[in-house]
């Protein structure tokens, strides 16, 4: 039973991203959603939106990777797309707890998933950029979808989403095109994103 | 671009599930975890248990099946699995509600997405048979790590859990037996299950 008492143990530990709140408002425009919420949203995304794909993925490595990426917020917390400061020290605190939380599995599937969370990392497969563009663009519609509230109250401008979302159109060019035109252009022209 | 916008509708809509909450605390014991955040809990320990199926399972298949089977209870609400009255009605209210926002959806996806829902409320398939282990499994595991706080406040009896979990094995021997011996045993040892 030792293999599973290990799997169940990592399976708890998850639990702890319920409590990992991001900045982004879910559309009741009041509450802010946690880190288990938005993958399932994404994992949905990538179910819906994976013909939009640049090149052919392989949907259950997407999935598995976005249900996955945000485990080491356990130990290294969220940070703040725009907090350039926290930005400095994010990925060595996150290596740290990558090694710590997948290793509470069996040897074998916390390899697979250290690899599947360094895939995403280096972001360079179909699947890796992929996910990218679900991380980038779900964020964006809840953002359009409660008035730009997030972005209004950090005061965030233009070239900032420009550049958060370099990499988003490397996934889908169809998605980024979409989630411009109908996401941030709109919220540009009323003012809630800066110029 | 209609087909896009459709299917980011139904994305939208989708962010209901986090404000649905269901009977079974997270893992502090003390806030309540929602609709989104079972889900995309389950569908990691698809990834990780999928070994441990009485037959060979659809990984993907499974884990698209408990994405989105609880969207219903965006309209249906949450049935508590002990509440007798509630479940009289659940099936015609679930019904109901699945016409409705899965057909937000392009049809060739609201029909997928149909479909995968009405197999899983009839459990006979695999895939079916292991999302309902899970589905069990899941908050059974939250239970008994939270002391079986939700147990004891809702004076649950050993046979009622019993019957609630009579088709767990039909997915996985092996993790009903785990289920059984670590998270449900010794809580009707401790009385916080009442025998």
């Amino acid at each position: 039973m030792d293999r599973l008492d290990r799997q169940f143990e990592f399976i708890r530990e998850l639990d702890k991203e319920k409590f990992i709140t991001r900045q982004t408002y879910r559309s009741d425009g009041i509450s802010k959603e946690n880190d288990a919420e938005h993958a399932w949203h994404m994992a949905v995304m990538t179910l819906l939106l994976s013909e939009y794909a640049n090149d052919p993925i392989d949907v259950l490595k997407t999935i598995k990777m976005l249900l996955i990426h945000d485990v080491v917020e356990i130990d290294a917390g969220d940070t703040y797309a725009y907090d350039e400061n926290a930005k400095k020290t994010q990925a060595e605190r996150e290596l740290k707890a990558a090694e710590r939380i997948f290793n509470i599995l069996p040897q074998d599937q916390a390899e697979d998933l250290f690899g599947l969370w360094q895939e995403f990392e280096e972001g360079e497969t179909p699947e890796a950029r992929f996910a990218h563009t679900m991380d980038n663009v779900q964020p964006t519609m809840l953002n359009s979808a409660t008035g730009g509230k997030a972005w209004q109250e950090h005061k965030v401008r233009l070239e900032q989403i420009l550049k958060r979302n370099e990499n988003t159109a490397g996934g889908s060019k169809k998605l980024w095109q979409y989630s411009y035109e109908k996401f941030i252009k709109p919220h540009v022209e009323k003012g809630n994103i800066i110029e």
